[in-house]
């Protein structure tokens, strides 16, 4: 199987999610084919990234600066916070190019059963960004899952003191998906959220 | 969708074999997630593949040393040459410690289609390692393609004249396959390759 450096290189990319044995072994091979050109400036590239990207000490977001460049951003509307699960779910959100205020990364949900509580998420930060004042609204995009309610149950109810509006997006049937495809729960959530044509 | 660090390590990331855009970005989440125990020990594993892993002179497999460690072993039976396409091709027969003898990685086929004739093929060395004596049989294991199948014949007929043993792996049903799935060649070569039960 090589030497020692091409084993160990492909037992390092078999470990990344998405990425089995095989797979880990077709990347590497690829990558040696090139090592000037495509391994070395992967390995830089992987190099800097581990050197400057942090947590945003505001929002909870990964980016080379702190606060991020979403935070610090001027035109963004500050006064209109996002809160997610996941960094992924707000680069899913960015991606879609609908959310011009900023956010809150809580870094995962409520969970009795993995016993994760309040104390354990990114929460503490955005009671304090709502106390600071400024803020309108503060809008719930969690999963639509138990765990995800619970968590938009919860802050709903510790922010209603705040007197800062508190909203939930949408469930229903996705943009492009077929009904019959759909669990119950979320044909529930479509009917219940109809609206007129 | 975070900074230029996060952005360039999720594109580089995305042009990975077996990587699409949605598994780079899940890939480059976990890596930052762990940056000191995970993003920089693979940074610093790439650094030194880049650096130590080279094609080895003898068979043109990919090693920290050249002569690779395979070339190099004295309990190999250097009389025995296995001729493969690729580095893959090899590490697959490593896996299934099937092969005690040594190797000659090709770099691919004889294409008339790809216009790639015998001297953009790692050729040269086979014949000289041949012609340098010593050498008992040449197994060809290609694969059972057009390209493989030429590549093949041209092989044994180049090699005919020097008096070693030219062989080729047999072709069948493979083992765990069942017939039904199987196209018609590999069906003519596993009744063609029938021995007694």
């Amino acid at each position: 199987m090589g030497g020692g450096d091409v084993e160990r290189l492909i037992q390092m990319l078999s470990r990344l999610p998405g990425l089995g044995p095989r797979s880990a072994r077709r990347a590497a091979l690829s990558l040696l084919r090139q090592p000037q050109s495509r391994l070395l400036p992967l390995a830089h590239v992987m190099e800097a990234a581990a050197r400057n990207v942090r947590t945003c000490s505001s929002c909870g977001t990964l980016d080379s600066c702190d606060p991020c460049s979403i935070c610090r951003d001027p035109e963004r509307d500050h006064g209109l916070i996002c809160v997610v699960e996941t960094v992924g779910d707000l680069w899913a959100l960015e991606r879609a190019l609908i959310h011009r205020g900023v956010y809150q990364v809580l870094g995962g949900t409520l969970s009795a059963l993995s016993g994760r509580g309040p104390d354990d998420l990114n929460i503490a930060s955005l009671l304090r960004r709502v106390e600071a004042g400024g803020v309108r609204e503060v809008i719930l995009a969690l999963g639509a899952t138990v765990e995800g309610a619970t968590t938009a149950h919860w802050l709903q109810e510790r922010l209603a003191p705040s007197g800062v509006a508190v909203t939930r997006v949408g469930h229903g049937v996705p943009i492009g998906g077929s009904l019959d495809v759909l669990d119950d729960g979320t044909l529930v959530a479509a009917l219940t959220a109809r609206r007129p044509a």
